[in-house]
């Protein structure tokens, strides 16, 4: 028998929690705000526990249709160990022993998992990154993030901190970076950094890039012209992790990715410039597919890995 | 009975065959200039099998302890299919079915694989590299190349063309490079720039490398300055790859890792200031241990994996 996983995504916004069939679909989902209960993280576990059996008596799903729950967390995870390093958004959190705490309240297996590497894992099982043995699965968004599958398998390092693609330096020198360095390709397209990009493309201090995306939409030149700019900055800075990596693919997902079409053009256009020859023939550029449920369905991977 | 492997490392300049006994000892050697030979790739390939078959009659050693041979070139290398995609060095060189055309010359199994990959091979098994499950194997020479050991195992990306560490960009502007891209990290740390750079600081259009290292030996403060300041760039070349790859080690070697011992601080230092924290307490930087041999010992891993 088919098992069902609890997804869960903790964000710096909201917690969301989906139940996950063995498709990788999510039968039913629940979501509450973070900061309502962020205080310590003993709050943040006792609502997210309270919410998944929530999901379950809702849903009527017994526990032995359950395989376990994975949960992912903005921050450093040792997976291993199913210890949360440290959150630097969200405070309080250092060397949270999530996993076990969670296994105890919940009476199910819990993997503990970076959020970047499992909506890594969801789009490379159930998404956009079907198929492919070695892809990046990038993340632009306020922050730029990337979880990595190499020889098929996702890579961590040994400290759970690989895929850090948006603190691969541009410049030698460059703005300063929240990471201690600077030149980081984060300080060059991070959401905020196009905010205020656009704020003065436009000369319009108040303009967002929600709207930008529209006036990009409706054909308005300047409005291409700057998803142009950006995705010439965006194809810049994956020249580095592509030719290190020659991946298959790289997918890219994240808030800023829904101006993905006007972006793509111009990543190519840098990549075949700039990168080197193989690298740059054979690496697809693909728009991430499972949204805001990659997160939730990539627990489905990793409780059956 | 454990057996022998013969390998073969394809340089530029010299072409150099080993016999490389069970615990990856070199038991004999034997080498000839790569020009006397480069004319075409079947005169080349016949002369590497009559060096292998002159090594073999000269150590005695019977067909029956031989495990098989291992060949790295400088270039692209299709290493399931044995076959040579490209040579940027050695005209003449694309599409060559090497693998195959060597084992009939040689009668036994013949592995086909990229000049640094083979070195990361021989480093990581019987190098300085012992021991570490991920890990950045980098050349500093005439070019910048890395080999990359990833979750145990070596990664070579679905085209055979990853670990271009020389091929990050260090500025959005910047030299241009031979690979079609610019500002490339081997644009500032190759050693015709470091020669370049050499004597630019001293003053000194014929100071060679060399020269600068025995200066620096001798505790000459500007030569130590020199090597600083080379450190410091390899360091700034090295933050991108350490983010994303986290690796345990980052192991140094070529002609100017002969310098290692006056570049490192300066690397430990920049990858301190710059590297995020994790990635940068976690890695080691480390020379390189088997020198000229490390081409020769990776043909015994690779006829064992």
């Amino acid at each position: 028998m088919k098992k069902y996983v609890i997804g869960i995504d903790v964000g710096g916004t909201n917690v969301r929690l989906g139940l996950v069939g063995p498709a990788g679909n999510v039968a039913a989902r629940l979501s509450f705000s973070t900061q309502n209960f962020s205080a310590t993280p003993e709050k943040l576990t006792t609502a997210i526990c309270e919410a998944a059996g929530a999901l379950l008596r809702q849903e009527r799903v017994p526990r032995t249709r359950l395989a376990g729950a994975g949960i992912g967390l903005p921050g450093l995870v040792d997976v291993n160990k199913g210890i949360v390093r440290i959150l630097p958004n969200i405070p309080g959190w250092k060397d949270v022993p999530l996993g076990k705490t969670m296994e105890k309240s919940l009476g199910m297996p819990v993997r503990v998992e970076n959020d970047v590497n499992m909506i890594t894992l969801g789009e490379s099982k159930f998404g956009a990154g079907k198929g492919f043995r070695d892809m990046i699965c990038m993340t632009l968004g306020t922050g730029v993030g990337a979880g990595l599958v190499l020889n098929g398998e996702i890579y961590r390092g040994p400290g759970f901190a690989a895929g850090e693609i948006g603190h691969v330096p541009l410049n030698e020198e460059g703005p300063e970076c929240g990471c201690g360095g600077w030149g980081c390709f984060e300080r060059y397209v991070g959401h905020q950094q196009l905010q205020k990009a656009a704020a003065g493309f436009f000369g319009k201090p108040e303009i967002s890039l929600e709207q930008v995306y529209h006036k990009a939409v409706e054909g308005k030149k300047k409005a291409l012209k700057f998803w142009d700019m950006v995705g010439e900055k965006v194809g810049n800075g994956l020249v580095g992790p592509v030719n290190i990596l020659n991946p298959e693919a790289v997918i890219i997902g994240g808030g800023v990715s829904r101006s993905f079409v006007f972006l793509e053009p111009a990543i190519v256009r840098t990549l075949r410039r700039r990168a080197m020859r193989t690298q740059a023939e054979m690496v697809r550029i693909i728009k991430a597919q499972l949204d805001d449920d990659a997160g939730i369905i990539g627990a489905r991977v990793l409780l059956q890995s």
